[in-house]
């Protein structure tokens, strides 16, 4: 499985991504899932991909051979944001229609796509397998994809538009360690990425350039990941602990039992 | 959606299920998913189900036929739970057996299964759709089913065998605390039951009676869950502002980027 997760905030983007993939759990390996197309300055795109590998990497390959072959609305030519993620749904589309439908394989995929271009707002959008998509919005800040559901409840408590990137990184990692402790297939290290916010909503000024990204990768040994990861956890369990206990029993009603 | 919850403890068994059912959206209704077969003193069964409605209404409906009838190796008739656990098993194959397997509605189940006989221990299985189970073990001493991811790391990383009875209990309810957050179609009220283990292990002994089992029916008017929910929501959110910002980047590997 795969965990990756997309933050849009007020101050940036945020995009984490694990590295496990595995066919079965005596064949597991590392990936890197979190793709970047940049020209410094004028744009910073990341693609971030969950699901089968091989339907993936060749919807990866096919936008990198764009590239090099200059073939005209590769990603670093298009416009803007949306038509990218449209890009991407299209040729996730292509790649798709080649697979059988019928088959007992699983081939299919999704996409975080997401990003700045100069003079235009940053964006976050998910991809879904079927080339459709949808973009993230200041009341829904964050998607994620692949093994996503253990790791929800904390982003869905934490993580709002507002929310400050530190706190926002804490939360995303939080979310990664839960997701780890209960799915032996998402695995360390954690590809983690920031894209400051560097948009104006000046109309008529000059559009400023796309901040640079910030990178971390974080394994085993990264002592400030290990940190986050026992604080949290001693700190749960202290909340728990803290939450008296009641007797439910007494101010219950009692169930119209069928005995 | 459904969430269910079943956990064996030194102490007993706890049992809690959620209430809503929904055919979409537009279609949701309150069912307790929660069923009692119980003989004062000699036995203490529950059975928890989710999936789909009409499957395992009409599991549940044989099972309790055969008690009317007194028809042979019943539920209350039966000598230990692992025949209890087979004899559900067998009636869900039956039952999925007469339904169209190609068809596009999704007709599987899924039941916890556990409780008490007089001279037995307690003990806890999970039926699949396709009538094979499993038992829990004090190194697996949680089952759940239907929507079970959100609320799974909660348990993960407090539950374990030797937890006494009120923590296992808040932290159940933590659990479906977080699954209804992250999935509008699992709904209160809660269906909380507690089963005091009062099995001894001198074997020379006379086997003591199976205690009585306790019961809540726990809705948003209940002053006990609120707190609880609301502790745990401005604790973690404590817990979260107490762990130190870092700043990532600095102590960050640089990835190798394909730019």
């Amino acid at each position: 499985m795969t965990y990756c997760v997309g933050i849009k905030l007020k101050s940036g983007l945020i995009f984490a991504s694990d590295s496990r993939t595995s066919a079965g759990v005596d064949y597991i390996s590392v990936f890197c899932k979190t793709h970047r197309f940049s020209v410094k300055g004028e744009r910073e795109i990341f693609l971030l991909n969950a699901g089968n590998l091989g339907t993936t990497q060749e919807v990866v390959s096919i936008l990198r051979r764009e590239i090099q072959k200059s073939v005209e609305g590769n990603i670093l030519e298009l416009e803007s944001l949306f038509d990218i993620a449209s890009h991407v749904g299209d040729t996730v589309r292509k790649v798709m229609s080649r697979l059988p439908s019928d088959s007992n394989g699983n081939f299919s995929c999704s996409f975080l796509v997401g990003g700045q271009i100069r003079g235009e707002s940053q964006r976050l959008f998910r991809v879904y397998s079927e080339g459709n998509f949808i973009e993230a919005t200041k009341e829904t800040p964050f998607f994620q994809i692949g093994e996503s559901k253990y790791g929800k409840p904390v982003l869905d408590r934490i993580v709002t538009y507002e929310t400050n990137t530190p706190d926002a990184i804490k939360c995303a990692l939080v979310s990664f360690d839960s997701t780890m402790r209960s799915n032996l297939s998402v695995g360390l290290p954690i590809n983690l990425y920031y894209l400051p916010n560097n948009h104006t909503s000046t109309h008529d000024e000059e559009p400023v350039d796309v901040a640079e990204a910030l990178s971390a990768l974080l394994d085993e040994d990264n002592e400030e990941l290990e940190n986050v990861r026992q604080k949290w956890r001693t700190g749960l369990q202290k909340v728990f602990q803290d939450i008296p206990n009641y007797d439910w029993w007494k101010s219950s009603i009692n169930l119209n039992r069928i005995d």
